[in-house]
């Protein structure tokens, strides 16, 4: 993904402030990685969001309509990523992808987990052989429909 | 993903019992989507882990040595699977894999999330609005070596 | 999309019996889109909508599980399908996908159309220039949750 | 798709303008669907359409030729979408491509919806567990040629 | 493409038979081409032409219902196909679909030749110089609707 | 396939001279698929036909060396074009490619029509159910030679 | 390349016979690259070739027809080839390509070397540091025609 | 293959001098398409050769550097070349790909021709019915090494 | 890479036998990963390294002829390979590849490491925070020839 | 892999001081190819160790950061990349992959060699036959965890 000119922006208004996202999560009671996707433009915010995250940044007010409008998403090239970080994720897909289809067809029936009424956190789990990445994926169960 | 000759066996017998993989996973104690890992043969299990989950699908000790053996992991075709199910994880990646990356390097500094030593588990969480599906991933930090 | 081979035995049962699928829509009350899917394996029934099905088409009662099953879905091969017919959906997307999503960023925010809690119907338009297919999909819109 | 210089230049003035696609149809007797693919390049207009599009706008007249050249349709990339919601539509096609074909043959024989003399509209289906997404595609049969 | 095995029984009969495609174009009435299509199954015939192939080709009546089946069309493989003979189509596509896209537009404004009310005939033009295979493709303009 | 920037330069200038290809056959006598072959680089001319198109475009003679030279050709993007125009062709070789191979063979032994030894012509075929695009393709047989 | 049935069976009478292409073009004349050609089925012979190629490997006469068939030729898959042999020609296109295009083009002018008129030839050199393969290629130069 | 941009200011340079590659390879005794190769940045000449060839170019010495350096070599795109010329190398490669590595087998064991050490000429062959484009690849065979 | 019937033979005596690869190499003398190689034919045996491997395995010398034969290699498939401990070659690739080509050529000037005068060992370096795999290649320098 | 602008700069910086990366080594303690890496932003450096880069190279402070920051890592296109010394390590994968992974499962059980916990080293190898190249990989060996 060629991260867009105006998410530099972003990145480095944040940069020059010195902010991590989660110091953003603190001060502004959104989840960092929901803020990390509105500027990386995965997301779009509310007005009041968008100006609320613009202050934080120290910008101007003219940035707040590019964090409103809705976004063309993903974008990620190749579509296979090469990204190491990123490509673990396509290999969780790859190697349980049918293993939790399986489980989720058995606990919910037929249907799907939305990745759009979703949400993604990353906490760092402490542990003596070496601490851990949790990330948790919460999705609303959707049943396919009959008609 | 075809499922394999051997993985429709175990499957077939699992039917016959009856059993979900809850309930296997009561009965022997590993989780639920690990188990289903083995009997798709995208994971391995040692001996004495096999030899439990072939008697808990009641099949014979011949049946012990394909649980056991390093299996050709992955397998998902087209390389951008089409189940809407398993799509939504590919989706995952592509809009939310930087803003993920991002956070994870500012939480830990350069590295991954290992794949390996990783485990993941589906819960059903409930909620009145309608249940969702809690997906957990919880993989070791592994930081880039420097040499 | 290789047809199964549970999916050519109900083929061959309906073309047995001389029924359309508007027939079975008929008789069942259920639409014929979603009979045909469910008979190509891409939806899943109920026990009591898959005896239904069953029955009607004649066979017997040991198919009627092959229908309750969830099944592995899509498949279409290749990504860009070769067919005239269901290419020009893939061609629809190419052209009208960009324009459609600003139209529907206008009128609901950001967010999808569920292809899940979805139903499509076909219908013959009479138009004496030449009758017209009408293809009508509704999905309940999603909005992106933010957390 | 990379949206175009050009249609850039058109999306600007709309915004500059505050007017939405509705607008813009209930102002000139057009489908909004059909001004966006005019604007984002996919269709092109007369000469007539193009000036009542460009004066809406408030733009000079100069810009009514871009109008009505015949685009470079399509141009989606990667072949397959990564933006969620335009992958539905891909999906969709997937699911339920095969269905509809079977579907389409009994209704009209041998043949297919054209997607050239055709027309597609979003609505806004109101309801009380959550509004509906309408999309509403239209296309002359065209039987195959025996010759 | 694999030439399916029911394309390949009617081959055998018409090898059998020592009939070149033109002699059934002779015999029966319709263009070479379509008749190959249909044995191929790339093409539906009515009954009553189905019958006529079959008894052409001294088959028995039970064959009748296969080429009367809408068929799966396309399917070569890969997308950009090895065999010389094809490939030199998409060479040409490649090489000339530009200028050709740029004088249809020009003779009849934006819309498309219809690849469905087509025909496609092959002609063998003798010249001194070598003989010249003329490929002759005729379908009916669709101009893009507007609505 | 992008425009090269030298073609739209001669597209400008053949626009700003109110010529359609048409026009340029009827002043040169050459074919204006060729012509428009020439202009969007896929083709090259000599020095004479160059100058010749060159001031019948109103251009001055530093352009006589653009059309000479031997262009990289083809390079339409993606691999399966996505313009519904150019994508007819594509379509055309997908469902007629084999039956036409098959018909050759037949005509004229093992070998193909050459793409290079060829002509491509677009012609209106009045018809009162609707204008035809004709499209004759017309190139040597060259059987393949045995060593 | 999958080599198919036909060619394993004249693979193995050739294999039986302890014959080497190398014999087969001493004892028929051919060349042994084309005779390979053949038995692969990426090139027919006529029923005199193909009746003397299939006595040379003391099969019946029922072979000769498979022999003078035209086959759908090329096939290798992936189209990026994996062996290490075949692929050094791929790799020696990615390289030398371009500069090939350009020497024959300032050797012949705009057109190609046929791949059908066309013959290849595999020597061994002797060569004190080592022996060499010397593999001739040798194709008619087709000019563009001009219409 | 995007011609790099100090690519290009090579060719300009011969192009202003009026030197043909043959008249390079006249003039420095290196192979035409050698000198080819480096100027098109997939081979690297030592210091010595790329100052005569830079000379001979009538180029400023501050460009012997760009001609030493180790290129990233290849980079045709797409996968499949859509070039006709450069085409046909893919495509004696599908259809002579597995008879050539036979013959190699045959001629020398198990092994490749080197595509490294190795040369490349291309020559005319003046012939009645038309002039040949000989193609000379000569490689070392290599054999592989069993530890 | 699916494995070939004729590997998975040789395998099952292998594991019949209870042998390891370490077992072969100590009683043969050859490398583990080089007799792997071989039985997934991937590598050709002489005859009297065949005739070993074979006794070794308690196979008849029937068998010998399968080890000789010069194969087909490679053949993973998808191209970019979907199991975790084979993708990792690839991620390497992807992220040293062109560090290690920049290194490669300042210590030996423009080449490659061949992978056919090459081989590539395995070895367990014990390590107290976990042991290590050591994967060692090892090809000749390849200097590029010029002509 | 376009090399990125800011690594063009670090380069550049390289040459001017004629430092080869095994002078960096020498200089600096690092391993070359992890040094590479950095420049080459496939890896990232400490504050520290990036200032001694920076200053070994001879650039102002402001340099830093670009190596500090953790990189978005491979991207070389495309997927089978092109360039003959880095295509070498995708051939040894395709060849050896699944022979290397038979053998470090015997060694090691289910689990990879890590590609994080990973250095990479580059060596001459002398030898009179010609010089060798040898690639020294050396990861942690991790075994997949079982939940």
């Amino acid at each position: 993904m060629a991260i867009s000119e105006i998410s530099t922006k972003f990145l480095a208004a944040k940069k020059a402030k010195g902010l991590s996202f989660a110091d953003l999560e603190a001060k502004l009671g959104y989840d960092e990685v929901w803020i990390a996707s509105v500027l990386y433009r995965q997301a779009s915010a509310s007005e009041e969001e968008a100006t609320k995250i613009v202050e934080a940044l120290g910008m101007g007010s003219e940035f707040v309509e590019y964090l409103t409008e809705c976004p063309m998403k993903g974008g990620l090239d190749p579509l296979v990523p090469t990204d190491p970080l990123i490509y673990r994720f396509y290999e969780i897909m790859q190697v349980y992808g049918v293993p939790v289809k399986a489980v989720v067809h058995e606990k919910f029936g037929d249907g799907i987990m939305s990745a759009i009424d979703f949400s993604i956190d990353v906490e760092r789990e402490e542990n003596p052989k070496g601490d851990r990445v949790k990330v948790i994926m919460c999705g609303k169960f959707l049943p396919y429909k009959k008609w």
